[in-house]
C-alpha cells in the first residue's frame, strides 16, 4: 500500500530537475516573436482553500472497511485533475474547486466490487486513478448532480500476481506503475514492453482502460495487443474475458478504453516476452518529410524488424538542434556538423528519424533502406534515452516562464498522412497566431510519425505558444479545438494513443456515429445502471 | 447479383465429388467396430412438404423495392440450415420445418438499412446469410413468435468497392465469397490470405460475424487481426468504424462475432498485402505430441516467419495413413516407407505436421529446430493443397454411409494444451462409446492443433462415429454436448474459430460470465430494441 504522492506533484510532473539556460530562454522568445519570457510561478498548496469534503462520517467509516481513505488537502488535490495543459493550468492557478470529497486506496478486487455497489447505492461518483497522467481530462472528477464524488486510487493494487514463463503470459494487478511492474517482471527475465511517454508514472490499469500504446508499440504491441484477459469491477459486477476465441464480442475491448465509465479495471493478463538483447538506437537524417516517410512505411512492409521509427518532421527536426545549440557556447564539433550537413544539402527541410533495433541484422536492412532515401546514418542516438519521457518535465519548465504547450495526436492511412500533417500544422499555427497574446507573436508545431504499422502511423504534434495570461483556459482551449477540428475534417483518429476524457468529448459522435454512441450508453446502461462511474468522460 | 444456389448443395457441401473404395469402406467399419456401413441417403426436395410462407404478397411487394426476392422450395430450403452435423441430419431426413418464408437480395447498403428499419416495423425476424456454412447454427431460422422471418441473403453485395495500395487497404462488400474476393485483389497483385476450410462457399462478411481463423491465420491473421474498418447495417442505423486508435470502445469489436444478432455486416476495409511467392507447404513426422507441440511453441516464440503450422495428434496421423493405405493394393513404396520409418522408430505414437513457408530461409531455420526436436522432414506436402478444403465434401461421403462426423475446436494457453487435448478426446470417446448404436462400437477422434499464436494455439477435433439411425440428433447432440462440458471443465474458448449460433447458446453465460452476458444485452437493446436480428442465437 502507498500513500506515497511525491511519485508526481500534486500540479506538475516528477520531481526531476529541467532547466533551460537564459540564451535558450532568449532563443525561444525571439522564435515566438515575444519580447522576454516572464516567470509565472505556480500557487502554493498552502495558500489554496479546498471546498468542503461532502462526505459524511458515516459513509467514511463504511469507506474504511474497504482500504484507506484519505481527505487532506494533499490527497485532494493530487487527485483533482489530470495532466493535460487545461489541468495543469487550473492547477497551478489554485483553481481547486473538482477536487474529489476523498481519496480512496481499495485493497483488492473484492473491495472494489464492494465499493462501486456501495457508491451507486449512495450516489457516490467514482473516479478511477491509475497514475493521473491523462492528457485529456480523463480523471477530472465532475461530481454534477451526485451526492459526493471519490477518486478510487489503484495503487495498494500494484503486485504481479502469477508468470506462466511456457506460454509467455504474466497477470499483474492493475494498479502497479511501469517501472515497477518491469522491474518485477525482469525478476523473471521477461518483460512486457509499453513504454508510453508517461512510463514513469502511469499504471497498467490506465494503459488499459485508455488504449494506449507505448513508444515501442510497433514490436511489442498497443494496449489491445499485449492484453491477454481483463478483469474489470462494474456495479453489475465482476467483467472477466479470455484472449482471442471466436464466442461473440470479445469482452477485452470492453475494458479497452473504457476510461472508467463502465468499472474499474482490476487485474489484466499480459503477453510477456523474454527480455530482449541489449536495444540499439539509431539516428538518421532524411532529406525531406517525404522520403523519411517512405523509407518508414517500406521498413514497416517489408517487416524489418524494429522497436521504433520515430520521424520528426523538418520543425520538430530544425527546433531540437536549435534549441541544443543555443544552449552551448562556440562548439567547434557542432560547427563542423553543420558544415557537414550544409555540404551533403541537409538544409531546413531535413528530418531526424530515431530507430530501434533488437537485431544488428536488421538494422543494417533498415540502414540500406535509408540510404536508398537518401539518409544520412548517424550512428547511435545516445541521446534517446534521456529524451524519451522527457516531455512532462519541460512541459512544468515553460509554463513556468509564460508559456503553453500541449499535444494532440492522430492517426491515418500512409495515404493520407501527409495532407493530415500539413492540415493539423497549419490549423495549429492559425490558431496560435489568432490567439496570441500580442500581435505578430505566434507558436511553433512540433510533429513526429510513429508507431509505424501495416497500413499507417500516428502523427503527434507539439505545439508551443506564449499564454495570454488573463485568458489562459479559453487561449488553450481555442488552439485544441482548431486541431482538432482539422483532423477530423481529414477523416483521422480523434485520438491515437491519449484517449478521450472529458476534453475531446465534442468530437465523439462524429468520431463514433451516433449508432455508436448508442452502443455505448447501451453498454454503460448495462455496466452502471446508475451512472456513478467517472461521469462527464467519454460518452457525450 | 446471383441467385446460383449451386454454390453449395442445399442439403450438403459443394458439387465436387468425394468417394472411399470398398476396401477402405470396410476398413473403416472395423475401426469403429462395426459389422458393416450400410447405404442412407438423403430425402431429395421434390419429396418433401415445406411449410407454407407466411409472408403477405404486400409485404412482398414492398421488399421487391430493395432487390430481388425468392419464395420457391429450392430458395427456402437453401437457407433453412447451416452447415453444423444436425443442421445436415436435419436436411437430409427432411425436415425443413425451420425454412425461411422468404430469401431476400438486397441491393446495396441503403437497402439493407431500410428492410431492417421495415422488419423491425413488422416484426419480422431476419437472418443475415453469407455462404451458409456455419458449423454452429449461425445461420438456422428461428422465427420464435415473431410474425413471419426471412433470410437476408447478401450475395447480390461482392463487388471489391476500393483499393489503396500504399496503405496495404481494400475495402469490398460483406457478400463477397472467399475465391472471389480473391481473384479480384489478385487483378491488383494483391491478397487478404483468409482460408478458413470453408473458403470455397463462405463470405467476408461471414468470416467476421463469426469472428474466423483462417489456415493461414498466423502469417495472415484472424479477422479481428486483418479487419481494418467495418460498416454494419442496424435497425437503430449504420455502425461505422475505423481502425487502430485509443477512442473509447473500438467498434469493430461490435461487428466482429456480431452473428447477425446486432445487425447485417455490409462492407469492410481489409489489410491486404502484395501477392507472396509462392508457397511452401512440407510435411513433418515427430516421435510424438510432446516434441511436436515443443516444435510448435518455439517456432512461434522465436518468430520463426510461417504462414501456417498444423500438427496432428498421433490418432489424426495414423488415421491417414491408415485409410489411405486401405485404399491401396500391395504398394511397394508405401510399405517401404514404412519400414524405413520403424527402422526410424516412427512408431503409432508419431505425429504429422504440415508447415507453410513463403521464405526458404525460414524454412531451413524450422527444418533445424524440428531436427532438434527429432523430427523427420518428409519433403513438400504434396497432398495439403487437396485436403485442406476437403471435410464439407468427405463429410457428405461419410453421411451417405451411416456415419456422423462433426468438429469442435477450442483455444488455449501452451501450458494448458496437453490436458485439454486428452481431457477433450476421452471425453469424446466415452460419448461416443456410451451412446453407440450397438454394444462395442465406438468411434474415432482425430485432433490437430493449429493457429499458433505467442501464448497458445487453437485445438480441432474431428469425431466419426455410426449413427443411430432412429435418434441420430439425440445422439450428435449428447456428443457434442460431452466435448463442450470437457472444454469448460479446462478453462478453454467454447470456441476457437467456428463461432456460438444456436449449438453453443448453453455454455455462453460460463463464457462470458452474468455480466458479460448484460453488456451483450445492453448492445442488443441499443442496435435492435425490437429483437428482429437472427433471433435465437449468440445471447442466452
Amino acid at each position: 500500500m502507498s500513500f506515497d504522492q511525491n511519485r508526481i506533484r500534486w500540479n506538475g510532473w516528477g520531481p526531476r530537475d529541467d532547466a533551460l539556460s537564459e540564451s535558450q530562454w532568449r532563443w525561444l522568445a525571439d522564435a515566438l516573436a515575444m519580447p522576454a519570457l516572464l516567470a509565472t510561478p505556480p500557487r502554493a498548496l498552502e495558500d489554496i482553500a479546498l471546498p468542503p469534503p461532502r462526505l459524511a462520517a458515516a459513509v467514511w467509516q463504511q469507506f474504511r472497511v474497504f482500504g484507506d481513505v484519505r481527505q487532506d488537502n494533499l490527497a485532494r488535490a493530487s487527485h483533482a485533475a489530470g495532466r493535460g495543459l487545461t489541468d495543469l493550468l487550473r492547477l497551478r492557478a489554485g483553481d481547486l474547486s473538482r477536487a474529489p470529497d476523498a481519496v480512496l486506496y481499495p485493497r483488492d478486487e473484492d473491495a472494489v466490487l464492494a465499493l462501486l455497489r456501495l457508491c451507486a447505492e449512495l450516489d457516490i461518483a467514482v473516479v478511477p486513478f491509475g497514475g493521473g497522467t491523462s492528457l485529456v481530462g480523463g480523471v477530472t472528477p465532475l461530481r454534477g448532480k451526485h451526492a459526493a464524488i471519490i477518486a478510487l486510487d489503484m495503487s495498494a493494487m500494484a503486485r504481479l500476481t502469477l508468470v506462466d514463463a511456457l506460454s509467455g503470459l504474466a497477470q499483474a494487478q492493475a494498479g502497479i506503475s511501469g517501472p515497477e511492474l518491469e522491474r518485477q517482471l525482469a525478476a523473471h527475465g521477461l518483460m512486457l514492453g509499453h513504454f508510453p511517454g508517461s512510463f514513469e508514472f502511469s499504471t497498467l490499469g490506465g494503459w488499459i482502460a485508455h488504449h494506449g500504446a507505448g513508444q515501442e508499440a510497433t514490436r511489442y504491441g498497443r494496449a489491445g495487443d499485449w492484453l491477454q484477459g481483463v478483469r474489470m469491477a462494474t456495479p453489475t459486477g465482476l467483467l472477466a474475458s479470455g484472449g482471442s476465441r471466436a464466442t461473440g464480442l470479445d469482452l477485452r475491448a470492453i475494458a479497452l478504453g473504457s476510461e472508467g465509465v463502465f468499472g474499474v479495471i482490476t487485474a489484466a493478463t499480459l503477453r510477456v516476452h523474454r527480455i530482449a538483447a541489449k536495444e540499439d538506437y539509431r539516428s538518421y537524417l532524411f532529406p525531406d518529410f517525404a522520403a523519411g516517410l517512405a523509407a518508414m512505411r517500406e521498413a514497416s512492409r517489408a517487416g524489418i524488424p524494429h522497436t521504433m521509427l520515430r520521424l520528426s518532421d523538418a520543425a520538430e527536426t530544425g527546433f531540437g538542434r536549435a534549441l541544443a545549440r543555443a544552449g552551448r557556447l562556440f562548439d567547434l564539433r557542432a560547427r563542423l556538423a553543420d558544415i557537414y550537413l550544409e555540404i551533403r544539402r541537409f538544409d531546413a527541410r531535413a528530418v531526424a528519424l530515431t530507430a530501434g533495433f533488437e537485431d544488428p541484422a536488421a538494422r543494417k536492412r533498415f540502414d540500406a533502406l535509408a540510404r536508398k532515401h537518401g539518409a544520412l546514418a548517424r550512428g547511435e542516438d545516445k541521446d534517446w534515452p534521456a529524451r524519451r519521457f522527457a516531455f512532462g518535465y519541460r512541459r512544468d519548465t515553460l509554463l513556468d516562464r509564460g508559456l503553453g504547450i500541449d499535444m494532440v495526436d492522430t492517426t491515418t492511412s500512409w495515404s493520407k498522412l501527409p495532407d493530415m500533417h500539413a492540415a493539423v500544422s497549419s490549423a495549429l499555427d492559425h490558431a496560435m497566431r489568432k490567439n496570441a497574446p500580442r500581435e505578430g507573436a505566434h507558436g511553433l508545431v512540433l510533429a513526429h510519425v510513429g508507431h509505424d504499422r501495416h497500413d499507417g502511423a500516428s502523427l503527434n504534434f507539439t505545439y508551443i505558444f506564449p499564454r495570454v495570461l488573463d485568458g489562459e483556459l479559453a487561449q488553450a482551449t481555442a488552439i485544441k479545438q482548431a486541431a482538432m477540428e482539422a483532423i477530423v475534417a481529414q477523416g483521422g483518429a480523434i485520438s491515437h494513443a491519449h484517449g478521450v476524457g472529458e476534453d475531446h468529448l465534442p468530437w465523439m459522435e462524429q468520431e463514433k456515429g451516433a449508432a455508436g454512441i448508442e452502443v455505448l450508453r447501451g453498454i454503460k446502461r448495462a455496466l452502471d445502471p446508475k451512472g456513478v462511474m467517472n461521469p462527464g468522460k467519454l460518452i457525450p
